[in-house]
C-alpha cells in the first residue's frame, strides 16, 4: 500500500519548525509495511492546501495529514478536507462534552470549542487523550484520509494508541517490516564491517545495514515477514551478529548507556562515585538523568585545576607533575580517590584533552584516559577521540559508561 | 518570489531521517523575503523523483533540491533533473581535480570520482569546501533550479556562502525579512504578555510573537522592510521591549545562557565553583561546553547523598537534619562550601527535587533551592518547576546560570 503524509503548518515552510510528526509517522508506517512516497509540508492557505490534498488524493489511496485542527481562524484542514471530499461538517456532541470537560474550571471560549468539535459527517472519530482536538479516519471513494493535531505529542498518542490497530486491520494479511538495532561501542566501521562482512552478504531480506554514528556503530537488521514469523527472523540474524561482536555490543534500539549501567548497578546492589575532568559533569549528569540515581550514585566531583585533583581525590601532586595531568597514573589515582572519598563501591576516573586549545605533539586534543576503580584494583584505558569539543566530551562520557557496563 | 523545497531520500520517507535540511533552508530563504509554498521530500527512485520535479517546476519558478548528489548508483538527482531539463551531462575537469586532490593519499574510485564531477552543460557549479558533491545552479526557461548536496555540514556552508549573494543578486530591490529573538528567563507567559501587550497590539511590521519554550519566554520580532532600513526597524522594536523588561532579557537568537556567563566571568577574571544536588552535573557540564572553561571554572561536586554534602561541602549534618537537604539554608551552605574548597571568587549551591519519586507535600517534585556565594555573601532563590525528571534538571540549570548572569 502506498500513502503520503501531508504536514499543515505555515511555522514549517518558515524553517521556525522543524517537522518531526512527518518523520515519526513514516517510521511507523514502514513498520506496517506500508510504504511512504512522498511527504508535503504547505502552509495554512486555503488554496495551497486545497491543492496539494486533491493531487495527494489523485496519487494514492492513503493520506495522513497532521496539523491545522486548532481552535483559531488559522486552522482550516477540516474545512479544506470537507470541501474537497464533498462532506459537511456537523457538530459532535460527544467530542463538545469532552473538550468542555478538559476547560473545567476555565471560561470555555465556546466558539473554538464548538469548531475544535465539528467534523465531516460520514467520518469516525479518534478520540484524544491529551488535547482538544479529535483526530478524523475519513474513508469516501476508496480513498482513507486520517487526520491528526499537529502538536507531537497528541500525534503521537493516537498513532501509536488507536491508529495502529487500525491500520493493522486495513492491512489484511499483508507482510510487516520489523528493524532491529544493535549498538557496537568501540569498534569502527571496518572492523565491524570485516566481522559480519559474510553475514551482511549473504541475505538481503533481513537485510543488514551499518551506519557510523556519534563514534559508534549501529547495526540494522530490517526484515519484512508475515507477522507471525517477524520477530524470528530477525533474532535469528541478531543472534548470529552477536555470536561474532559478543559485548562490543552494549545495546539495541532506544536503549541508552545509562538506562543500562544504571539497571546493573541497581541489581547488583553497587555504588558509584564519579571524577571527572574533560568530560566536565557530563557522566555524572547522564548517570543522574536516570529516576532513582540516589540508590546508586553517590558523589561526583568534576576537578579541573590540579590542585582539585589533589586536595579532593589525594592524586599526589608530585605525580601530575611527572606524569602530566592527562595520564594513565592520574586518571587511575582519581578513580580510587573518588571511590573513597565518595564510599561506594566502585570509581571512575576521566582524564583528558576536550581542545580546542590545551593540546600538545605529545598529547593532542582528544587524548583520554578513562579508569575504573574497583575491590579488584584499577584498570584504564587509552582512547584517542576525534571531533570538537562537545563531540569529545560525549565520546569519552560514552567510553567511561561502557567500561563501566563490562565490569558490570 | 515563491520557491519550493524538494528533499531527495529514502531515508526520509522510511522516517530514519529528520529532513533537517528543509528547515534550514526555508529559514534562510524566508530571511531573504522568498517565500516557500511547499516542501516535498521523495525517495530515490527514477519515476517518484521525476514525477515531483516536473510537478514542482509547473508551481514554481525557483525551486532548491537537497540530497541525491552522492556517488553511488542510487544517487540520480542530477541526472533525473538532466533528462526533464533536456540537458546533457558533461564532466567538469575542475570538479574532478578538485575531488582527487581532496581524496589524495587514499585509493581514488575513479568511477564515483567522475560521476560527481559531472553537471549539466549549462550549470553553474557551486564549490563544495568541505565535501566531494558541488552544489549546481541551473537557469532555464525563466526557471532557477538549485541542487546541493543531502550532508547537512556541506548543504550549510554552501547555502551561507556561495549561495546567499547569488540569491540576494536575483532579488533585486526586493524587501528583506530579518528576524531576532530575545529570550526571557524568570516570567511567565502572561506576564511577558502584559508588559509589552501594547507594544505587540501597536503594530504588524515588525511584529512581535511569544513562544514558550522549555520554561522561557521567547519574543520574536520580525519585520519586511528594504535592505537599508531593516535593521534599524527591528532595533527599534526592540529597544522599547528592553526598557519594559531589562534584565530580564538574558541573550539573542543563538546565544547560550553558557555562553555569556563564560564571557562575562572572563572579562571579569573571576573563578567560579558549583555544587550540584538535583541537576547531577549538569550546570558543571554546560559551563564546561565553551572552550577555555578552564580560566573561570575550578571545581564541581555533585553530592547527592547527604554524607557528601557535609563532608565535601561542610554542611553540618545537623542543619540537614534540621531544615532537610533541600532547603534554602543549605543551598546557601552548598554555595559557601564549595566557594571555598574550590578557592573561587563565587560558588553556586543547587539542591532540589528532579522526581519522578521524592516529593512530598510540603516539598513536592520540582521544588528548587539555588544560592550564589561571593565575596559580599549568600544570596538564594527558591524555585518550583513543572516537567518530568531531565525537564526539571534542566530549568535549574538554566535558573541557577541566570542567577550568575544577574550578578556579574
Amino acid at each position: 500500500m502506498r500513502a503520503e503524509i501531508v504536514s499543515v503548518g505555515t511555522e514549517i515552510l518558515l524553517g521556525n519548525l522543524v517537522d518531526t510528526n512527518a518523520a515519526f509517522i513514516a517510521e511507523k508506517m514502514a513498520s506496517l509495511g506500508i510504504s511512504i512516497s512522498r511527504i508535503n509540508a504547505v502552509g495554512d492557505r486555503w488554496q495551497d492546501l486545497y491543492q496539494t490534498l486533491e493531487e495527494t488524493l489523485r496519487r494514492v489511496d492513503l493520506i495522513v495529514i497532521t496539523g491545522g485542527l486548532g481552535p483559531t481562524e488559522d486552522d482550516i484542514t477540516k474545512e479544506v478536507l470537507s470541501r474537497l471530499m464533498g462532506e459537511n461538517l456537523v457538530l459532535d456532541e460527544g467530542i463538545l462534552a469532552g473538550i468542555r470537560r478538559r476547560f473545567r474550571g476555565h471560561r470555555i471560549p465556546e466558539k473554538a470549542a464548538r469548531k475544535q468539535a465539528m467534523i465531516p459527517a460520514s467520518a469516525k472519530k479518534i478520540p484524544n487523550p491529551v488535547g482538544t482536538a479529535p483526530g478524523i479516519i475519513l474513508e469516501k471513494d476508496d480513498k482513507t484520509i486520517i487526520l491528526l493535531p499537529g502538536v507531537p505529542r497528541e500525534m503521537r498518542k493516537m498513532m501509536e494508541g488507536e491508529l495502529y490497530p487500525y491500520l493493522l486491520s486495513r492491512l489484511g494479511t499483508e507482510e510487516l517490516i520489523s528493524s532491529r538495532t544493535l549498538k557496537v561501542w568501540g569498534m569502527g566501521e571496518s572492523q565491524v564491517n570485516e566481522k559480519i562482512a559474510d553475514i551482511m552478504l549473504r541475505q538481503s531480506n533481513p537485510k543488514v545495514g551499518l551506519l557510523a554514528k556519534r563514534g559508534e556503530i549501529h547495526i540494522s537488521i530490517t526484515g519484512q515477514f508475515a507477522p507471525e514469523v517477524v520477530g524470528e527472523k530477525i533474532k535469528t540474524v541478531e543472534d548470529q551478529i552477536r555470536g561474532r561482536l559478543g559485548s562490543s555490543i552494549w545495546g539495541v534500539d532506544e536503549e541508552t548507556l545509562e538506562g543500562i549501567v544504571a539497571r546493573l548497578l541497581k541489581k547488583r546492589g553497587l555504588r558509584i562515585a564519579v571524577a571527572e575532568s574533560c568530560t566536565g559533569g557530563l557522566v555524572s549528569h547522564r548517570l543522574t538523568n536516570i529516576p532513582g540515581s540516589s540508590d546508586y550514585f553517590t558523589y561526583g566531583i568534576i576537578g579541573y585545576s590540579n590542585q582539585a585533583k589533589s586536595i579532593f581525590l589525594g592524586v599526589p601532586a608530585s605525580l601530575i607533575k611527572r606524569r602530566g595531568a592527562v595520564s594513565p597514573e592520574v586518571a587511575k589515582k582519581m578513580a580510587q580517590g573518588v571511590r573513597k572519598a565518595g564510599e561506594a563501591h566502585l570509581g571512575l576516573g576521566i582524564t583528558g584533552i576536550a581542545g580546542p586549545s590545551g593540546g600538545s605533539r605529545n598529547k593532542p586534543v582528544g587524548l583520554v584516559y578513562i579508569s575504573l576503580s574497583s575491590p579488584e584494583g584499577e584498570i584504564c584505558e587509552r582512547f584517542l577521540f576525534p571531533g570538537g569539543r562537545e563531540d569529545i566530551k560525549w565520546k569519552a562520557s560514552q567510553g567511561a559508561l561502557d567500561m563501566l557496563r563490562k565490569y558490570l
